[in-house]
């Protein structure tokens, strides 16, 4: 099954895509891998290093479309998985309630939130790993950081997108901000 | 630009959505109207009874597509006045996070939520109003239920798709079942 | 620390705490412990058999007051470990943010809730436990069951105060109803 | 009843309140009203000016305890006009989940939340309001500004306890930082 999506999405990816996100908004998962303590309190944030679609080479959250016929909470294991490693332990949420929905379009005005090639929807999710993380694919490094060097102004300079807004949300929410 | 949308709409609802349709999951919000006394707690829902994709005549959410383009605020507010009319005055979320995020599929068995026509992930929110409600263009009828009748099992019959279970998860937040 | 506040929390308990209940809402937490799949979805749920405030044997959450100087997250951890024993490994929430706010009275008319003792505020989470479980101090029993066995009319018979009502909310906020 | 709540507060406040301070969390509410567009987004939050707990001068938000045998509805209710007039039409929430809990403690260190006074546990809140809002009772002024200016380094600076975080954290739930 696993495979039979991840075919899908190559060939959907090589042509059948570019009509799709003319016509539609493109759903994403886009999650923020977390180390906790035993008291569930975030203490560290991973922030992969990327070539993104404006093409900089910037830190970015772990993101990724949801397939056809994909639930939710598939996606973001594979995505979890393909910049991360297969060691990486995510506890995935017992609900597939966001944390925040993040909104993004061509014209960088629209919502704040920018994606030159596409109007995409994302689910934004923070996730805990247990295990060993590794970037994989498209990634170029993996960075762990603290909360408070996540939402300080250097690493907003090294994010586009919006992307650092979606962090401080999700550091928000889990009140370490 | 609603009516640019709206005629783009139209355009992909005749030919184009086919295609995406069998390729990618279909973003949609859906909503149930409520009305809530002066301490903002629910005291009634309203139900729409539409033609259902599924061929049958069911009670039913506010639903439908976002657009390409469309922020999920805009794609509420239309999907609102499209079936409860223009006088309806809803009351936005100040947050787009919905109440919980629903995954229909052509196969029943997936998640639980079956929408035959495709694989459509929806945002499900609770949206208060405080004007007049009129069913208009597909709906055929708008019945306003105190929520213990919403979630008894005569209007889970007269459901389909699962949506009763959306309905429960809605008023189970509001804190009314 | 611990010891300390258990041991203002055994003084109190003993005297003090029957003039606050005439003054104050306490603060508490409840949570039902659940088993998830890798994918994080909840197929089991943990339902305590206990002496409960109004004189019944019934099934209930794990349930306690937030103490004087105790953060919440701690107040979470010391409860499931005197329910559940010192093996349970739960999952603590990177967020405090509840599922719901349960608000119990002495009268079973004012919200539903119906705590005989005194007026009563939960925070009520749903966490999963990666260990084992066992029913210690004043917990006769632990039961693991289906989240449809769980909001069955049985297992509404056999709680009392309208917790099966937060069960309903806690599995309707997991999608697993 | 409402007016015998306030005589029961105002007795407890006097003199029993300071017993139980010492005892248990008090339970409190916190509400930062805002004024939204039609499309239901932030467009203006409301800060109050008044004597904090420190001694200082700050910003605020409205707030107040939760009394013996209150619904958290009614007390919001009861805040919101004590602070903000009965001529300020505020939109209560469908769902008495707060957007945050805040946990202020007499040390600074322990949460990062301070009142000096007492350990209290707030539940957090943005409110919309429909009307007209004039400071009342123990408030010296309130000010509207814009979420840019609120989430600001100045704001900041004039608000105690941490305060400008709970305000960060609604305003990141509402999708305008």
């Amino acid at each position: 099954m696993q495979s039979e999506l991840d075919e899908r999405a190559k060939w959907l990816s090589a042509d059948g895509i570019k009509d799709a996100r003319a016509q539609l908004p493109i759903l994403y998962v886009e999650a923020l891998p977390v180390r906790t303590n035993a008291a569930g309190k975030v203490v560290e944030i991973g922030l992969l290093l990327r070539a993104m679609p404006d093409g900089s080479i910037s830190r970015a959250l772990v993101s990724g479309r949801v397939l056809h016929g994909e639930l939710v909470r598939d996606a973001l294991i594979r995505h979890l998985e393909k910049d991360l490693g297969n060691l990486a332990l995510p506890i995935l949420p017992n609900s597939t309630l966001p944390v925040c929905v993040t909104e993004y379009f061509p014209d960088p005005q629209t919502s704040g939130f920018h994606d030159p090639r596409q109007h995409a929807v994302a689910l934004s999710y923070l996730i805990p790993v247990q295990g060993d993380c590794s970037p994989s694919q498209a990634s170029l490094d993996l960075a762990w950081l603290t909360p408070a060097e996540a939402i300080g102004s250097l690493t907003a300079s090294e994010m586009t997108g919006g992307q650092h807004k979606v962090i401080l949300t999700l550091l928000a929410h889990a009140g370490v901000v």
